[in-house]
């Protein structure tokens, strides 16, 4: 018999918050204003590169949303995450970014992030944009790995953010099969999260 | 702590053939050539269609491949599967499926089908050719739910179709991103299986 489909509890927007209250951060290396720069710096020094990012759900108007992260300069869109130090754990990696980049300055008042399974793997070819989701024939060395895992939240959360940043919840439908607005890993998420049972609690 | 990533053990596409010895399906309610046409009276007699289709895996030149059942008279491709009866339970229903699409005539010579977990889950709103991966907000009714499973095959086997199917092995890279040829459903398959640990069985 086949396991049961996955269940996650999904809460309504209207129980989080967001405070942009956090400092911006200073961005390391920025003599090297390439990112791939940086990329094939950090290649040499330590090898392929494996990142981390979190699938975080609320619902609205009984359909699912996914919390995404905008900058507010640029309207690029992001889940929650970054890259693992060399040798750390995935699901520990991926609670430190959560921590950084949604927790509070004060260290008392971090959520504690549950982390579920993995719901897609991204494999960098090149020193460019371009991703799969499987690595290419061909390709010994992969230049990056990024793993992407569901988080599941509790009923009520503060997020904390930098002030340029805005965290918004963009429905399903609307990412859906649209790679112009939020390019290929994050369009198919919808595809990904569909063995998904998505609970949508209630309270009264 | 994350549960480890679900591993698929995949054999070489040689290790698999099939012959072409069954007889093709006579189409049932051949009166009605729009197949929306069927799934309508279907739809006022039993409710909503249930299918179910199964993902098969084999490996070539150290890639995943997808086996598909392609139509000789037209290029459409398919997974194996269909649609379950009234209240028929999924798994159950995808090996009598498989059976029917893959099997061989003789009953004693039917594989042993593992179906293992479910990968995606597609909705059909309408009587029309579009699928979400959702079932899209203000749809009460939808028409189809189809639910896409692996099937963990064997070391070796010989499987059966008719004389005007193909069964070809698809690269996860020729299905990526492909849907002007695949349509939605398929070409997302690879960014569904991406979470998969494709182990790839070599015998000496």
């Amino acid at each position: 018999m086949a396991s049961p489909l996955p269940a996650v509890n999904t809460y309504s927007l209207s129980n989080y918050s967001y405070l942009t209250t956090k400092h911006p951060k200073i961005h390391k290396h920025t003599s090297h204003a390439d990112p791939f720069d940086r990329m094939k710096l950090n290649y040499m020094k330590d090898g392929m590169r494996t990142s981390v990012e979190g699938i975080l759900v609320v619902y609205e108007r009984n359909h699912p949303h996914l919390l995404l992260l905008r900058q507010i300069e640029n309207t690029s869109y992001k889940l929650p995450g970054g890259r693992l130090k060399p040798g750390e754990n995935e699901i520990e990696g991926l609670k430190r970014k959560l921590t950084s980049k949604l927790g509070s300055n004060s260290p008392d008042q971090v959520p504690e992030w549950k982390i579920g399974e993995r719901v897609a793997t991204w494999w960098r070819p090149n020193f460019e944009d371009v991703m799969y989701p499987y690595c290419p024939p061909h390709i010994t060395k992969p230049k990056e790995c990024k793993m992407i895992y569901m988080v599941h939240l509790s009923e009520k959360e503060c997020f904390e953010v930098p002030k340029n940043i805005k965290l918004v919840a963009v429905p399903m439908f609307e990412l859906y099969d649209n790679i112009q607005n939020y390019g290929a890993v994050l369009s198919s998420i919808p595809q990904q999260l569909s063995r998904f049972q998505f609970r949508m609690i209630i309270k009264s």
